[in-house]
C-alpha cells in the first residue's frame, strides 16, 4: 500500500491525467509564429489550489490578479487560463484591467465566479495584452475541452515560448486501493533564476486537500526544486507554480498519506526543474552543482547562484574547460564570508582544488567529464553541515543568438 | 595659474612621463604567445604610494603581499613589478612564498628593502607562478630602465592579457610655475565588475604627497570611476589600483593644489575606466547608463550592477534591441525596494517606459540609437536625489568565444 505504481515518467505519450480536469488549446495569433498560444484547464466541479510566485518587484499583471483571486476565492479555483507570447508585464493599470477582463469573460462563459479563474501569461514584457484575440477564442476552447492525454499534452505545448520541447511529469500512488494521480506541466528556458518559483508550472492532482495543506506542500517542494536551478541569472517577472487538486480520486491528504504525497510532489517538481534546465536557452551542458558543508541553506543557495551567474564560469563550461579558478573567484564574490583556504572543489570524481589552491589532477580527464551533456561539480566549504543540489547550464554563443534577436 | 596645460590625452605617442620614474619590460615566457609579460617601474630616489584592492574574498597572493608591503614600508614604494599571463591566485602558501621571493630578489638587486617592492600579477588563476622565469629576467630589466615615453608605452603593453590595446592617460598642470605630471596605465578587458578597484591600474605622478593624502585622493577618484564600470559582472581576484608619487616635480600636494590634483586624478581614472570598458571582451556597444533619483549612491550602484549583470539585457544590447522590459525586470531583481510604477526609462533621447509601463516611442529610432558604438540609457527611480554614471557593455558571441577557449 502507498507504493508508487511506477516512477515519475517524462516521456511524451506516457503521462497520466488526474481525474476531474479537462484541457483545451487554441491559436489566438498572439505568437507571430502562429503556434498555439492559449491553454485552458478546467476543474468543472471545483478544486482547491495553492501557488508560489516570483519575488521580482516588477510582477506581471496576471501574477497580481492570480494572487488576488486565490485569496478572494479562499483557494477555490476552477479554471487555469494561460496565454503565451505576451507576458502582460509592465503594461500599467491597463494590463491589470485586461487580465481581469479576460478572467471575467471566461468565468461568465462557464458561469463561475471571476475569482475562480487563475490567469497566467508568458512572453515579451511591455507589450499590451491583445485581449480581444484571447476573448474571441474562449468559446472554441470551451467546446474542445477533453480529459484525454493528448489534450493535456497539447496544453503543455501551448504554454511554451523559447522552449524547444514540452515539459511534463506524472506519477501515481495508491491510498487504500485508490489511485492518486499527479500531472506536472511546465515551461521555461530563459530568464531562469527563480527565487520563489520558476517561469510557469502547474501540478494537477485528484487528491482531496485544503488550500493551506497544498500551500505547505508546494512551498516545501519548490524550495528544493524550482528554487534550486538557474539558466541565466535573470529572475522572471511572471514566475508562477500552481498546485491544484480536484479531490476526484476519492483519496484525501491526511496524515497517513502525507509523506507519500510529499515525496511524489517533490519528484514531479524535480523532474520539471530538470527538464527546464536541460532545455535552457542555448545550453549544451547541464551542470549538477553540489554545494556542501555550508552553514545555512540560504548561504549555500547564494554561492550556487553566484557560480551559476558568472559569465566566466559558464563560458568555461561551454568549452568543457576545467578552469576551477573561475569557480573559486565566483565563490569569493558571492557575499558569503567564505574562508578561501577551506574550500575544496571536485570536477567529476577528481579533486581539482584543495584548501583553496591547486590540487594536481588529470586535466584531460576533467575535460572529458565536462564534455558530457551532464557533468557534476562539487564544492565543499567546511563551514557547516548544510548541503544543496543545484542545477545550471553553460553559456553559449547560441544563448546570445536567441536573446539578441528576440523582439526585433 | 593652476590651469591644466592641456586636457587628458589618450592617444599613444602623446603621453607624458612624470619625473622620477623609469620603466622597463621583458619577455619571460609566462605568456604562451611570447609577448612581453614583465613590466617594471622604478622610483630610484623613492616615492610615496597608496592603493585600493579587490574586495573578492579570494584575493591573489600579490594583493596580500602588496597590501603588507605598503603597510610595512609606511607607504614608501620604489619598485612596481608586474607579470602578466599568471594571476598567482589560488596558489596556496606556495603562491605567497613565490611572490615574496620575486620581491626579495628584486629588492636585493637594487639594494632596496623587500617591502619597497610592490608586486602585481594578472592572468590565469590556479597555476603556480613560474618564479625562476621572472627572476632570470630581473637583471635584463634593470639594465634597460628608461624614463622615455617609449618605455612607459612598452610598460602599458606588457601588463595586458585579453586586452586588444594598451590603456594610458596623462595630464599636466602647474603649481607656481612648476609642471606636475600624472601618467595612468591600466589593463582590463574581462572579469570587470570592480567593487573596489579594477584589474590593474597604476598612476604615476611627480607631485610630493604623503601616503595618507594619496590614499584619500585615490579612494575618492576610484569610487567615481573604476568602481562604476562593469563588463561581465565578475569581480577579479587581483584588482589593484596604485597611486605612486615621486615628488620630483618640486610641487607639493597642499591645500592650494589639492582641488586641481583631485580634478586631474579623477580625469585620468575616468579615462582609463572608459578605455577598459571600450576594450571589454567581445564588446561591440558601450552603454552609458545613468541611474537617477536614487536614495543613496549604494542603491544606484546596486541597480546599475543588476542591469549590467543581466545576460538578457546585455544580449538585447548586442542586437541593438530596445527591449526596455528586460531592463525593468533587472531593476526589479536588484534587491533595491523600487516601486515599479515610479520608474522611467529613456533610450537615447526618447522615453520608452513611463511609470513602469509602456510609453509609445519610435522603435526604429531607438534601434538606430542602440546600433551606435556608444549609446545612452537613463533610468529614473523617483526615490531620491542621487545620480550615478555607470559604464558597461553588451554581451556578444565573441565574449563567449574568448572565454570558452581561454585555458585549454
Amino acid at each position: 500500500m502507498n507504493q508508487p505504481l511506477r516512477p515519475v515518467c517524462r516521456a511524451p505519450g506516457e503521462i497520466r491525467v488526474p481525474l476531474g480536469f479537462t484541457f483545451a488549446t487554441a491559436i489566438a495569433g498572439i505568437k507571430q509564429s502562429g503556434r498555439p498560444d492559449l491553454a485552458l484547464a478546467v476543474a468543472g466541479e471545483g478544486a482547491t489550489a495553492a501557488a508560489v510566485f516570483t519575488r521580482n518587484r516588477v510582477a506581471a499583471a496576471p501574477v497580481e490578479v492570480g494572487r488576488a483571486h486565490l485569496k478572494g476565492s479562499k483557494g477555490k479555483i476552477r479554471v487555469v487560463l494561460i496565454n503565451s507570447g505576451n507576458a502582460n508585464c509592465a503594461t500599467g493599470p491597463a494590463g491589470k484591467t485586461a487580465c481581469e477582463r479576460v478572467c471575467k469573460e471566461t468565468a461568465c462563459m462557464f458561469q463561475f465566479r471571476d475569482n475562480e479563474v487563475f490567469p497566467s501569461s508568458t512572453g515579451i514584457i511591455g507589450v499590451p495584452l491583445p485581449t480581444e484575440k484571447i476573448i474571441a477564442k474562449l468559446s472554441d476552447l470551451a467546446v474542445n475541452l477533453s480529459s484525454s492525454e493528448a489534450s493535456a499534452q497539447a496544453f503543455a505545448n501551448a504554454i511554451l515560448t523559447t522552449d524547444t520541447r514540452p515539459k511534463t511529469a506524472s506519477a501515481q500512488f495508491t491510498v487504500a486501493g485508490k489511485p492518486v494521480t499527479l500531472l506536472g506541466v511546465a515551461k521555461g528556458s530563459g530568464m531562469i533564476h527563480p527565487k520563489m518559483a520558476t517561469m510557469l508550472a502547474y501540478i494537477f492532482t485528484d487528491i482531496a486537500a485544503g488550500p493551506r495543506d497544498l500551500q505547505q506542500h508546494l512551498s516545501a517542494a519548490t524550495n528544493a526544486t524550482f528554487n534550486s536551478i538557474s539558466v541565466d541569472g535573470d529572475t522572471s517577472t511572471n514566475d508562477t507554480v500552481l498546485l491544484i487538486a480536484s479531490g476526484k480520486s476519492g483519496a484525501k491528504l491526511i496524515p497517513a498519506t502525507r509523506s507519500k504525497f510529499t515525496h511524489v510532489l517533490r519528484d514531479i517538481c524535480e523532474s520539471l526543474s530538470e527538464q527546464i534546465v536541460s532545455d535552457g536557452e542555448g545550453a549544451t551542458h547541464i551542470i549538477h552543482l553540489s554545494i556542501e558543508q555550508a552553514r545555512t541553506r540560504e548561504e549555500s543557495l547564494q554561492i550556487a547562484r553566484a557560480i551559476s551567474h558568472s559569465p566566466l564560469v559558464k563560458t568555461a563550461w561551454a568549452g568543457a574547460d576545467p578552469n576551477w579558478g573561475r569557480i573559486l573567484a565566483a565563490i569569493g564574490n558571492s557575499g558569503v564570508p567564505v574562508d578561501p583556504v577551506r574550500v575544496q572543489i571536485h570536477i567529476g570524481d577528481q579533486q581539482v582544488c584543495r584548501n583553496g589552491a591547486i590540487h594536481p589532477f588529470d586535466e584531460p580527464r576533467a575535460h572529458r567529464h565536462l564534455s558530457q551533456p551532464d557533468a557534476s561539480i562539487r564544492v565543499q566549504l567546511r563551514r557547516g553541515k548544510t548541503n544543496l543540489q543545484f542545477l545550471t547550464t553553460d553559456l553559449t554563443t547560441e544563448y546570445v543568438h536567441i536573446n539578441a534577436d528576440y523582439s526585433t
